[in-house]
Formats: C-alpha cells, structure tokens, sequence
C-alpha cells in the first residue's frame, strides 16, 4: 500500500509521534524472532469521564486515516537508528522501512457510538511489531477526540436541543491540531458550530463568529467612511446616508430609554456603524466594550433600527462580561419596549448571544426555562475538558499467535481482559439498553428472545437477562490494510450520536450521580479470566 | 517576503487556524479603509496559573515561525469568500492573498522568561487588519506553551534538582500537536526528556523509553530465542547461553528471597530474557506485570545478575502501580541485601524509576528525603495541567495610528492597560526581584539608583522604590519581518528558566500560598488610564 496523501495530510499524525519505547520494543520483538507474531491489542477506557455514566467514541476516522498512511520515511528510521544501539542490525532498520498497514485489521465501534468502561472502542490486530508501534499514535487520536465529543454532548444535554452552541476554544487548546481536534469533536459531540475556520475548511464543521472588543476599541468615533452610502435591502429605491440615519435614531433610542445623547460611546457607534455598512445582511452588536446600559445597547439600537427601516434585521448581539443571564432578561424587554415604541416587532426576537468562561453550572443557569439567551459560545471549559482533562484510554495486548493474554499487576483496576472478543449490546422489548456484553470471539452470539447467564463487571454473582434485541457493536473497518466501507461524514456521526443519546435511559444520560450502565461478561470469558488470574504465576 | 518551509513545516499553525470573527472583522477595517492603519496589540494573561505566583512564557519560537511563514494559500481565501457575503470586494480577496508579515513587528519575553499577570508576552505591531488577523493562532501558540512549560516549572521545584523526571503525556495530549507541544515545552519548563520520539527527531528533546506490559504480556515462557549467546561486556571471553545462566540465577536468587523457584512468571523472564538479548547495555525491568515480589523483582534480579557476571549493568527498573514510595523503599533494601549476598555492589545503585497517575502531591511524597525513587515518570497531569487546564492569555487592542486604545467592559478585572509600552524588571542590591514596571513607550527607562513613584496594580497609593538595577524585559525579535537575533536553542531556553526561576524569592517561587510578585504602572501609565476611564463615555 503506497503512502497515500490526503487533503488533511498536514494535520495528521506522523509514525514518530510515539513513545521510543515502542522502538525499542520493537527492537525487542525483532532479536526475539517474534515480530511477525500475530497479535490482537484493544484500546478501552476504564472510568467513565466527568462523572457521568457514558462516553461517546470518536476519533476513528483520524485513526483510520493515520494507518492508511502510515510509513516511517528514511529520515525517521535514521533517527530512531541514532537512538539504538549501535549494532543494530541493517535487517531490522530495513523491516521497519517496509512497514505499512496492509496487514492490520480494526474493528471499532463507530464514530458517535456510546462507549462504557472494558468495551473496546478499536480492537487492533497485525504483526506483533507493527500493531505495538501503533500504541501511541492511536491512543492520542482517539483519548481526546473521545474526551472532547463526551463533554460536548454533556454541555448538549445541559443547554436541550433549542439553544445553539458555539465552540470557541482554539485559543485555548493544546496548540494548533489540539484546536483542530477540539472544534471537530465537539460538533460531533452535538455543538451547532465552530469558531475555527481550519475546521470548516479541512473537516466541514459550521463556522460561525462576527466580531471581537478589539474591532469596535479600533475606533475612537473620529473616523469618516469611504462611503456612508447603504442601498435598501430589497434593491429598491435611493441609497441612504446609514451615518445620518442612526444619528437620528440615536436620538430616539436615548430619549426612550432615558439616557443622555453623550452617553452611547462614539468609537463603539462608529464601529457599529463601519460593521454595519460592511455586513448589513449579518450586523451584530458586541455591547460590552464600554458599558452594556450606557453605551453598548443604545449604540446597537439605534444601527439596528436605521437598519431595519431599509429592510436590514440584526442578527443578534452579544455579551462577554457580567451576570449575563441577568443581562439577557433586562436586554430582551429592552427590545421589547424598543420594538413597541418604534413597531419594530422584528426587535423582539433578535437572538441574544452570550460568552465568558460558561461551565456546566453556569450553562445551566443560562438555559434554564425563561431564559432569554438564544446563543451561548463556549471555549476554555469545552476544550480543555477542566472537569477531568484526560480520558485515561488504554491499549492493551489481549492476544499473540491466537493465545489470549492478561496483565495481572499490583491494582486490580489495572488488570485486563484476556482473548480477542466480540461485543454486543442487549436491548429490552421497549428498545431500552439493558447491558453491554462481552464474550470470546469464538463464541456465537446471543439470541434475541434467549435468557442467558452473565457476570456483571464487578459483581460477585451472575445474573440472567432475556434480551429482546441484540446489537453487534465492534465493525470491520480495515481488513488487511483495506478500507471495507465508507467512513460516515461528520454530520452523519454528529446526528448517530445524538440519537444513540437519546435512546440512553434517563438514569444512565443524567450527569450527576448517574445510575451506572452495565457492561458484563460472558460466562466463557469470565472463566478465561479466573484461570489466567489463578494461574499467572504458574 | 517568500513563504518559507522549514524542517517543522507539517507541526506549524496556518493562517486560517483563526477565529472567524478575525475574517469578518477584516473585511470591516478593510470596508471602513483602515486594514494599513497602524495598530498595536499586547499579549498578556490576568492571573498565574495553578494558584502560583509566576508563569513561563513560551512559545515564542512558534510564533515566530508561524508569522515568517504567514500567507494565505488561493484555496484559503476562496473558502473565505465562500462564508462571506457574495457582494465581497475581489480586491479585498486580493489583499487577503497579498498578505504577509513583511510589515509586522514583534516584542516579547525570551523563552523561558517569568512572566506575570499584565506584562506583555508579545507586542505586536503592524497593520491593523494583518495583526488582529494573527490573534488567534499566536494565542493558541503561547497559551499552552507557557502553561505547561509553567506546570513543568513548578513539577521540576517540587522534584529539586536530582531526580530526573521524564514527560510521558503524548497519549493523554490534544492530538497530535498537542504532544508535539507539550514534550517541547515541559523539556523547556525543566523536565529532562521525553518519551514522545517526534520531539526528538523536530524539537531536539532527548528521548528517552524502555519497554511496556505487552512487551512482557506477548511472551507466555514457551518461546526460544533465535539465539541466547551473548558476548561479554568487554568483547572477550567466549559467548554465554544467556537463557542458562538466568536460570541458574534465578534459583540462587529465589533461595536469597524465600521464593519457590515456580513463583515468578515464565513468560516475564522470557520478555526480560528477550529484552536483556536485544540491549545488553541497558537492560532495564518493568516489575508489575504480574506481581513485584513474587515475579518481577525475583526475575529482574536474575537477569541482572546474570548479566552483572559479563560485565553488564541493568540500567533500571520501572514500577507502575501500587504504593510507587514503599516499593521504592523496600525494593532498594532487596538490591542492597541481594548486592551483598552476591558480592555485587553496584546492584544497591540501579536506579528506580516510577509512573502512575503521579501529580504534584504524589510527586513530593516520591521526591521526600531518604526517597529511593530515583527517575519519575509524569504523562497526564503535566500534559493535560489538570489543576487549571487553561492560561486564558488574552490579545489587546492597545493603541491604533499611535493614539491609545482601552476596553473599560462590565468587569474591572477584563479592563486593559492603553497604550504602547515598555516593561522593565527593577532588582534590589542583593539581584532580587522587587517588581516589574509596565511604562509607556516614550517614557525614559527607570535609571538604578534613582528613586522612582509607581502605582502597584490594584493599589489605591503609589509607592516608591529605588532599583539597584534595571533590566529591560521586552526584546525585539521581528522587526519589520525580519528576525532580529537568532533564537536561543531549545536547551538554552531551558537552562534561561532554571536560571530565572532561582532569582525569584522563596516566599514568590512557593507553590501553594505564595507572595503576589508585583506589577506596578509608572506615573504616566496610570495618569493615562484614569483619564481614559473616566472619558470612556464622551
């Protein structure tokens, strides 16, 4: 399989952003005789994030892409050359120089999919070398992405369907493909949009944003446009002079709402204004700058109305300091006294945006009922994830030569499930998730309508469950380096994962003190682990 | 001034890695016939991170990198277009396509600076549609950057100077330039390697990396080694089955430990056997995988000695789970006792190294005196700096054709300082730090000896101070496109902020608690912002 290049590719990860241990074990492997093993790893996580009770899988297409394209290229096996001994052996820098993918298989649950603690979110099979190499670079693509798309749908749940999200938050990432990332999977995670133009153009996500504080302090109100000239929206009828215009209807606002004719800042006006004649089909007001009541709101009425009068409607405005749900109460009846003053019925309904550091607590007060906050943008707390900033995901050998193996260790938590498995998920009559199953691959699948016998993840005891419906959840995505179908597109995982949401039961999606969903194992599987786990010190 | 591809090319930002607003703002200044008006910008954060007193600006080298490079591609602007409205200018695409950083100016901090609440990390000059243009991506090129360099900073205080501390985060990073990002900086914030091999081979960092569990979980104890001769350290001498001589070793040493010879696992001493075959000089053992006492240890010391008697010496052994201190502790006692059994002395010494989830906490527990650990390993909670994910670095507005400019906003702390400046740092007789002074640019700089009035920030009085010393703080780096000195290396920055950072006082470089370092206004500056607060509403 030739290295093959994509429209992405200067984003993608490179086969030297691994750990070097994964060279030196590859090493290892070669002297050993062993690199050409056939191995099975999963990657999985262990705790649900942020408290809650699911995490949703993102990250595969990254993966996917990474491992079409996946080839050391001369100056990278020199320089892990430069690192190993030096009687490292010319055949095994020559084997690592003919390393591709065309013999990995990946089954992964797909993009958008609900993910619980052990259930694998890729199953990862090849050359014994080659899929240990992989470790690194699949575990950073698929722990953020998942991490990111699982905060972003909490915020989704917290915010209902009615209120539209905005991610803002590549100032605040992990540098520019965390940024990168971050935008794509928080709109998969069920945002409307992104400030990140690189995420529109490279992966198609909505791209939204109007203007900054810095625009309106660029001008200090001594400023003349090269043309004050605005044509009606219709096209019809003579150009008006727009500066004129909100002039006069500074007048009017100040005198409605009690405020003296000095009081609206000239810069902010004459920033409106210049924003205005450039975008009379989008004009937003940022009101902040220099005092919402005084200022910021009388400035933005008196565009807006000038505007409206040409058949221009505002598009919205916007706060970034203060109390802003308070503000967006106080703002809205503005807009209504303003509109029934000047019946401008189209005033009452311009959306009203919101920034500043909002959190979960806070989002919630912002979309609580009577809220009047239309547009809420989010950055630090979507991107960074601060609640818990790492997914904590795992890549873990689960088989070699068809022998299943199991990491024993000093912390239970830390130990793993042994053997290549399959994975299913059981559903009640109503369509409800009743548990995750786990089982050996060799086993055949369990039968709707079937009770069977199966040991919960921590329990002590097994249970019984009669599903009504089974779901294979891993799918084949790469056999033998080959793509088996077409990846979904964004849009397509960002819808999948909101209905997989939905179809979460309300004790399990709830994001504080959720009912734990249940991931069980087979009785087969069950078994394997007790007699690895008796015999690991044979 | 020509694009310019460097060996970093593919990690660099690109010009519409940028908030849209930045698009459609330009297309206001450039409607309102000000994108040349000659404008000013300060990069700045409000508060230290992790509750400290002090930060570590970094960044800089991307940056730099980022704006010698800065064009925007035909297909950048057409998808620009393609969100803006249909009526856009061609010229202003044009100008968009002519865009390069021939006209920019950049100030800033040295790699590896202190850095505190209000000074400038970056001054950036040139004009005004370019450089609002460029705020996003140099925000999201610092503010992580001196994050975690900072977090490094405060990881390396709290481990002294002796213990060597590897950054192992790739996997828990924000994608791919995430872990890119976060082995170069904490190298930079005094980490002293990485596991992360692409910052090696693209940043220089020295890498560093063994082996993991699968290694040890892919080998079940039935596998023959291809050939289990080994030559003598010293070259002379005949070869030895190396399979032999552990066995034999490993009977003496379960008879020193009061093991049955079945206790340690077959499969791990086969991995340790492969392992110490393929790097005899740096044999290093991972004890967990199945139990430290019982298997680990027992099977380590087997093939260290082993290899001890052909003039080999194992370079380490490695804990991941469980109480890290206590099996420090006790394993050390066992090299000591097994050492004198065996008439080995240079076995009490083999370094202990130790991962795990370890933060700040942990990492003074491990780093207490009589400590054994001698190597600590730290991914997640320096990469992802889980105690405050995010510096919040912001980008000002702070003059425009040389008149200041300042944003009053609802929120006295997002207030910002006007005006173009200069910064100097004022030291006391004995080198301390007494305060850093932000001026406006034309002021003559502060003079040692000479006693001076300056308002401390957030101060209602002035105070006065009288520097022995005087060090001006900002460098020019970029003038007019061109770069100015050459950067200092990456280790050189490195060893800048060890250096810095041992000039702060105790009470200031404390990490819980400490000393607010002060930031004071000269006269000028604060006489500008009183009067540029009180005028804000003409």
């Amino acid at each position: 399989m030739a290295a093959e290049r994509d429209a992405e590719g200067q984003a993608a990860a490179r086969p030297l952003l691994t750990d070097f241990y994964q060279a030196t074990m590859a090493l290892g492997y070669w002297r050993a005789g062993r690199a050409q093993d056939p191995a099975e790893f999963e990657l999985f996580f262990r705790r649900c994030p942020f408290g809650g009770a699911f995490a949703l899988a993102a990250g595969l297409r990254d993966c996917l892409r990474f491992l079409r394209t996946f080839r050391l290229l001369d100056s990278d096996v020199r320089f892990l050359a430069s690192m190993l001994p030096p009687d490292t052996e010319p055949a095994f820098l020559a084997h690592l120089r003919a390393l591709d993918c065309s013999a990995v298989t990946v089954r992964a649950l797909p993009e958008g999919s609900l993910a619980f603690p052990g259930v694998p979110l890729l199953q990862v099979s090849g050359p014994l070398l080659l899929v240990q190499l992989l470790e690194t670079p699949l575990l950073c693509l698929v722990s953020y992405a998942s991490l990111v798309a699982t905060n972003a749908a909490r915020l989704r749940l917290i915010a209902g369907p009615n209120k539209r999200l905005l991610e803002l938050g590549l100032r605040r990432a992990q540098g520019p493909d965390g940024g990168l990332t971050a935008s794509t999977y928080c709109y998969l995670g069920g945002f409307d949009s992104s400030s990140n133009v690189l995420a529109g153009q490279l992966r198609g996500v909505p791209v939204a944003g109007t203007l900054a504080h810095s625009f309106i302090t660029s001008f200090s109100g001594s400023e003349v446009p090269p043309d004050p000239m605005l044509a009606p929206a219709s096209g019809k009828g003579p150009r008006v002079d727009l500066v004129a215009s909100v002039k006069l209807w500074l007048e009017r606002v100040c005198a409605h709402l009690g405020l003296g004719l000095q009081d609206p800042h000239r810069g902010e006006r004459a920033a409106f204004v210049a924003y205005a004649l450039a975008f009379p089909q989008a004009f937003q007001g940022l009101l902040d700058t220099y005092s919402v009541w005084r200022s910021g709101l009388p400035n933005f009425l008196a565009v807006a109305l000038a505007l409206g009068e040409m058949g221009y409607r505002a598009v919205g405005v916007r706060l970034d300091s203060g109390d802003l749900l308070q503000q967006a109460q106080e703002i809205r009846r503005a807009f209504q006294t303003t509109a029934a003053q000047f019946q401008a019925p189209w005033l009452e309904a311009v959306p009203i945006a919101v920034s500043n550091n909002i959190d979960e607590e806070e989002l919630a007060r912002l979309a609580q009922e009577g809220s009047e906050v239309n547009i809420i943008g989010i950055g630090t707390s979507v991107v960074t994830c601060p609640q818990q900033p790492s997914l904590g995901c795992v890549y873990k050998l689960v088989s070699v030569g068809g022998q299943p193996r199991m990491k024993l260790t000093e912390d239970p938590e830390k130990q793993t499930l042994p053997g290549s498995k399959a994975a299913f998920r059981l559903l009640g009559s109503d369509g409800s998730l009743l548990l995750d199953l786990l089982q050996l691959a060799e086993e055949s699948p369990p039968q709707a309508g079937q009770e069977l016998r199966v040991w919960p993840r921590g329990a002590q005891e097994p249970c019984t469950v009669r599903p009504a419906q089974v779901e294979p959840l891993l799918r084949l995505w790469l056999q033998q380096g080959k793509l088996c179908e077409p990846l979904p597109s964004l849009a397509e995982s960002r819808a999948f994962a909101q209905q997989s949401l939905s179809r979460l039961s309300p004790a399990h999606r709830r994001l504080q003190s959720p009912a734990m969903y249940q991931v069980a194992l087979s009785e087969k599987l069950r078994a394997l682990v007790d007699s690895l786990s008796a015999g690991g010190l044979p």
